[in-house]
């Protein structure tokens, strides 16, 4: 692995999930490999799971961890050959050559606009990196996707299934905030490359990139959708043919009790209660949602360490 | 120990002072107790002292230490059964649970709105912590109690004592700003707990929350409170009855070098000079501030070693 | 070495750059001498080299590193006999020696105001660190000083350099902010030190404190200055005699292709591209910026051991 900002920097993806299993059983048998190495970790915004996940999996495996909120230094600059008269101080050409000198990985939460849809697409705060960094990088979350959210799902979806091929459905809700498809759009890429039979329920004009989605199939029903299903991975995100906007805050689309049946209850947190799900699905045994979050230690500790190990 | 956020929480309070100070003298004997060992530190409030000695208080026991602004992150939800349609983007029943899964213990600073009594007296934040999480909690200073300090502080006391039971005496004192009652209320608990002759002045109005105070006698003469004391304990808080209320900040209590006679200085520090204390006090062998904030870290030390040792 | 805070603290510039040099083509060789001692690094301004380089400088010698901005946590009060009722929480009296008590070496950041002349020159917040800590303290840059980015500087030259004495040209470059005269300074002081053979070039109106420029010539002419350069620093400055102002946004000054010849191009970073310097120069082989910056490691490193050892 060069680096890990989408699903497809994986080889093989049923193999990763094995050995990040592997890993949580036993997570410091590799802490030799991250001796003397520094992951630094750039916030362009907030974060408190993938904060604390990503800091104990880098020191899980020896390695040293550097935090820094990049609003306590200044503005980057993106624009080829923009003359930097304005607000921003440093552009990304020298910052990511120079930051590459201090850390052996870097990784980067940087957060779309939800304004300008072909800004956002463009992904151009964490593709600079990738693109002037000497250094792998790894996303924890980027404009339009959270590839280490959506390994902790797989690894969560392989620790609990009971079956071979599990029904995992991934369900729109409401929510009163404009919020990214990143989560969503990883999560369908995961599972379109693992053994499930998946699909994704919304309201009409909540489709997900149809790049992403492909053939998988979409049910503008939930009742319909839900049925019989295993794993319901509950998650709002706004319109992207509208892109930013909020359609719909139907809470119809709510998850509860009645509706999940015998499925486990998945979602990335933070979740609002009573909006996205009622407090009868995260207060029961069907919630899976704190083993989710547990796992994201692991899935960015096996990305660190198939980064190390190729460094 | 299960956890520290009060001074109700220690078995037997002369033993720990000891083993307190005998850690100093050797900080780094029990370096192999917290390896692999995580403390995350929630800051909903600003921090100096507690964020420095407590850092270093884990990592001489050999923890991984991670510090988390939580305003870094978002607001979380505290009300059970709410509708999150608001400011808040995540309960504390998550947060908790899942924070516990990436620390060992979790140490947590949250300061009380000093408007809403019944609020702040919940402890709403702490507790919460305390209800949901799953590893032991340590406060860094809630609404209502300081207990980090108060073991500083008996450890000066316990050092510096020239005589078997010394006189100690807590003042009021002036200052600008409204202050919590934090500081003075886990003195007061823990000087009731040791073999001291322990007494109280302030002016009328500045009474603590009887059920802390209890039998400790209050004497509203400064003057005489004064005499012959053994340490002087400085501190402005606002009135409990009148609660957040400023009454006075009458000078006439700042402390002096001639109120102070032979007793030693003490303050938790951050101190106004010249308002809650003269700096020819603060700048006199006779203050022992200092040493104060230093026994800060073995208090911490002793607190986490604790815990450790109970996991 | 006692502290790190202008060039003057070095005994021997020469050697203590091949120490430098040396320390990066081995950077662990001391990882003991670190052990069990902590790095406080404060900073009252925003950072980003100087945090990252810092703090791996002083993992790399096995060091453990804290990081506090200090606006999260409160005004510090300066003055001498201040009666503190307004907005200072405490004095960095107290505040030096406390922290003296949670780290081992203090490391600083704090810039000028550039409005008070008086004030700035004073370096009251370093100065005040320097007096009432009772450990060595560092610059990160101060008001009227950057001894690490000089440190590094120089190493570059030593490194880079071709001939036994190369010609160092400082030029002044537009910038549309006000920007102190911290980097330049010490780059002054530094070349003052070296076998090199020195000039500054600037607008009229833009000449440095005397007492530091001494006998270093000063072209007004930047074509004349730079001819047949070796190395060519670039930086904007506002006005000493003007204090704070903007004389010139003269582009005419900003560096570009042609007027380097075959000089290498040098800057602190973070920098203006088409401002300072045209991206037809940062994105040549003639710039060294990058490695200037990886030099901040070792910079800080050997200073850091030098401070250590004494300890």
């Amino acid at each position: 692995m060069k680096k890990y900002t989408e699903i497809a920097d994986i080889n093989s993806i049923p193999e990763i999930i094995k050995e990040a299993i592997q890993l949580k059983s036993n997570p410091f048998q590799f802490e030799a490999l991250g001796k003397h190495r520094t992951l630094v970790m750039l916030f362009f915004n907030s974060s408190l799971r993938t904060r604390l996940s990503t800091e104990k999996a880098a020191k899980n495996l020896g390695m040293y961890v550097t935090v820094l909120n990049v609003n306590d230094a200044w503005n980057l600059e993106y624009e080829n050959g923009a003359i930097m008269n304005l607000n921003t101080a440093e552009h990304v050409k020298e910052a990511a050559q120079v930051i590459s000198q201090y850390g052996d990985i870097i990784a980067i939460r940087a957060f779309p606009t939800l304004k300008d849809k072909a800004k956002d697409e463009s992904e151009y705060i964490i593709n600079s990196f990738i693109k002037y960094a000497t250094v792998p990088i790894v996303s924890m979350e980027s404009a339009t996707a959270h590839p280490l959210q959506a390994m902790a799902d797989a690894m969560t979806i392989e620790e609990l299934k009971t079956k071979k091929r599990p029904k995992v459905v991934l369900t729109w809700a409401p929510h009163t905030k404009v919020l990214p498809q990143a989560v969503p759009n990883s999560f369908v890429k995961m599972m379109q490359n693992l053994d499930v039979d998946f699909s994704i329920t919304h309201p009409k004009g909540y489709e997900l990139n149809p790049e992403i989605t492909k053939e998988t199939p979409i049910n503008y029903n939930q009742d319909e959708a839900l049925k019989d299903a295993d794993f319901v991975y509950a998650k709002n995100w706004c319109s992207y043919s509208e892109y930013g906007q909020i359609l719909s805050t139907d809470n119809q689309w709510m998850l509860t009790k009645s509706k999940l049946s015998k499925a486990k209850f998945m979602h990335c947190l933070p979740v609002r209660r009573n909006v996205v799900v009622e407090d009868a699905v995260l207060d029961s045994e069907q919630s899976v949602v704190i083993q989710q979050a547990n796992n994201r230690t692991y899935a960015a500790q096996i990305v660190l360490k198939k980064l190390l190990e190729n460094l």
